[in-house]
């Protein structure tokens, strides 16, 4: 198994079927610096265009449809002092009626304490002079190749992933992906420092992360939906419009791996489900909305989908 | 401050004006038994029918259109040996294209071991045998009579409350309703054992509590959705159908008591919900889904809307 | 078949159990004279409190739980020179970002002139100084007692009927309506000289008029949702948000009337359906939106649910 | 202005960038045979895959990102004597409590008399023995090439056009897409011989069509989303789910081009669109629905956005 260390030096604002950047053994790592949502780098400098630039592809060998790529999130270290977020409530979390009120959302500089380990508002508002919010990393945007040819914007999400913006995609965090192309085609950026729930005001606090992740193929192992595994939970991911939709993929998805990898009955797994389950949202924001449907692992007997 | 043991002798299936059961004072509490959501008491008597009887109405003196009536679960009691919940997951949670599969979902028992304070089904499916679930008990609907002569029923949920299969409404929990009538007439019933986020088998644990709650007036605090209180949260609740205007209803009453009760400005509000907001999905099966907008206490710097 | 002259001396905000203002026999004519959303007589007084106040209830001897209701919209005639519209696009049917840049919406009042059946608004705006529209009366609020003790708002709607605000609700139609307590209990009010689809300013052209309507049950015909009927189609109704709920529940109501009320299999529904259907959008502006399922009479052998 | 016949040799499953098949000049003509949904051509043999195989790309030259792409549907022409549909409504559009009451949905043959200008089903159900329909031929799936590198399944739509299956693209009809890469890079495919509303079976009567289509590029000209306009209607196209947002693009883009093209301001829209305005359900199957927002050109000064 080999570490790569992988310096972008274009970035994608689609997710689809290009020429690798970089091919990797089954079961390698490969350590990446990122740069922000709006294209800018570590070094304040903008090296591309937004939305969500992607470093990759990275070709997975042996990868082939039909399989599940996991990724294993290793680490994350900032590799800048400042982030920005909006500073207004996005216009499509609030009811309609309330929009006029709103002033218009403008970019904001965070400050990031990397030795502390928190980042805080520059400019704090009224009463938030004592804001200082612990660092949580989390990979906004990341996903393989679709599909038929697909190249799917890095503003949304689907079944390959995508800018599903959900806070449990953070170290220590195991994710599997549906491969649709010879190599799985990996790709990952918009970092950020933190993000509550949902992505309310339309970002985290974006900023440049160096990423380390672990790459692996479970052949002949087929997925629908993203799936995921922290150290507490096994969960499963849903992208669509409206939250409902997202809800429905995400709950089948459960109903899914519960039954064919656990070997529950369909009473078995609404019992789990129906009186134990947690529900988080992503992204209420982004064209897709994300939502993950969450199972506590003290209910089973064996870890997700990893072989190791 | 009085505590008042209170029987009901009729139910109600829609949360309107009517006749007062008891009428009590400003502070006080009241203890009541409640039947399940189908109608059968302690006894394993049916009672009246369904849907979701409620205890009440119960009137508070001074309470008036425009005030806000506190609500403090202090205690719910397991008055059953048993509970019942459905046996699949509801159609609407799932893929349409999975619906086929399912089979039709059926009520089964739950034993309820009130000095252990845990349930299982009765008759637990394959590698279920060791599926021992400990209580969380909560109120499944409850509320106060809404304006225009509307009498909402007891499946659906709105601006007063209503069937809201939110789990954080459980003991120790405060809850703030707006007041619509003279006297309030606030309504109880539907306690749940147990229940996952979204009720997605259309059911918690569905039994019979003893529940104690105190009634508060708030005079001239005015809201427009149920706010609440834990030891560690504030959140709001909207109720709606698609999740997404739940949700929208949720957000824009979080900002409103950030801003207005709070001092925050947009910008804090923002900030704030923006990087730590939580959300939870109540129930994502009754007419009107329940999503609540919660944040940590942790960043405020006083209680809700208590005035004790 | 008698016809009755009914003035109302009190009006409803709710569609509810209430005592009946008039009760009539199976098949006869009401007649009576409906005031504005708001409140406003043809006089111009204001003699309640919106929303929609309704005339009614008239219950209808021998409709019973179970039973249909038949409704012939018989004549619709103005009883008032002016009406009123909101003058800027609802919030809701926008995209969001867009909202900011929506002035607030006014009312304004419209011109009816009654002899030659059009109307215009009375302050055109610049380049509508021709904008003369011919009258096309309809009920925007109509329906029946709903079951449980409910009482539902007359700003929204259900498989009671209710606020549908649906252009085909005029002169010339019949429409079925689904009875839930003794004697039915029909309410009507809110007419409209004119409307688009989706009441998409939040009103028609609201105003007064003398309602023609023959109530008539049809014994032991159950129905979900109403239906009803026009000189070229059948149609079918759905009452819910978002609009892809209100399509289902129309959809769904269709298929049963086309099998069980035409005798077709489900290939022959879907055919029929899947190649000639049309939709039309009621209202996407009150709590619950309405969207028509409808299907040309030239394929169908039989008028709707009639029995005259 | 040429016009050039064009045999696409293979097809694409997705709209993006790819290599022109074909280059045109800005104001040519263009004459091309599709295949059916499936990927079957006229002579029954199966020559690609689906979903929805496109003829293209054709570019036109001196189009670039900003400028309005002119597509004219000059003709169709049956080129089959056979199309088929799906023979069940689809899951999505009935009420989820109904769906295990579907069978499975199966495709089924349809005979298309090109003579008599009609079409049935080959095996009509019970009833149906006299169903025979008039052809009303439209393009299912067409569109550009959108930005950012993205290449959008043919299964869905988006700003730049696509899967939209909406039954006014159909001779005579004049639709305009936003150009977003040079040479516009336009692609059609997935005729329909009839398709009602919603396209709720899954399916139109899908076969084989020679289109004609005359391209012409409007310089400078910008729209967000795709406008149309027929001998009776201007209209504009919204694709999201759920239908409530689709509903909200057209009924912006809508605003945008009575307010910027004819000249109207907030108040003046807002009265027509309020009180005249019609919606259509293009599709309710694909992954985004599509709305159509229609209004008559009885009230307009001037055609839509033709400079010819």
């Amino acid at each position: 198994m080999s570490t790569h260390h992988f310096t972008a030096a274009r970035w994608y604002n689609s997710i689809g079927t290009a020429e690798p950047a970089l091919t990797i053994a089954d079961g390698d790592t490969v350590v990446t610096e990122t740069i922000d949502a709006n294209g800018w780098d570590k070094h304040g400098e903008k090296v591309c265009d937004g939305p969500n630039p992607m470093n990759g592809p990275i070709a997975v060998a042996g990868a082939a449809p039909g399989d599940t790529l996991q990724v294993t999130i290793d680490a994350m270290r900032p590799i800048k002092d400042t982030g920005w977020t909006r500073d207004v409530l996005a216009t499509n979390v609030v009811d309609p009626e309330d929009i006029r009120a709103l002033p218009a959302s403008e970019r904001v500089t965070w400050l990031i304490d990397r030795n502390a380990g928190n980042c805080r508002p520059e400019s704090p508002p009224p009463k938030m002079e004592h804001f200082v919010l612990p660092l949580e990393p989390m990979i906004g945007c990341f996903g393989v190749a679709p599909s038929h040819g697909q190249a799917i914007s890095t503003t949304t999400s689907a079944q390959n992933g995508g800018n599903m913006d959900y806070r449990r995609f953070c170290p220590g965090t195991v994710v599997y992906l549906p491969v649709a192309v010879e190599g799985a085609l990996f790709y990952l950026g918009d970092c950020h420092a933190l993000q509550g729930d949902g992505e309310i005001v339309g970002t985290g606090v974006e900023t440049c992360y160096e990423v380390t992740v672990t790459l692996k193929v479970i052949k002949g192992q087929k997925i629908v939906w993203p799936r995921g595994e922290t150290a507490e939970d096994i969960f499963t991911i849903g992208n669509a419009r409206p939250l409902d939709q997202a809800l429905q993929h995400a709950t089948s998805e459960m109903r899914r791996w519960l039954m064919e990898g656990y070997g529950l009955d369909i009473h078995g797994a609404s019992h789990l489900m129906g009186q134990t389950v947690r529900y988080d949202i992503g992204n209420v924001y982004d064209p897709a909305y994300t939502v993950a449907c969450r199972i506590s692992k003290s209910w089973l007997t064996k870890p997700g989908l990893r072989q190791d």
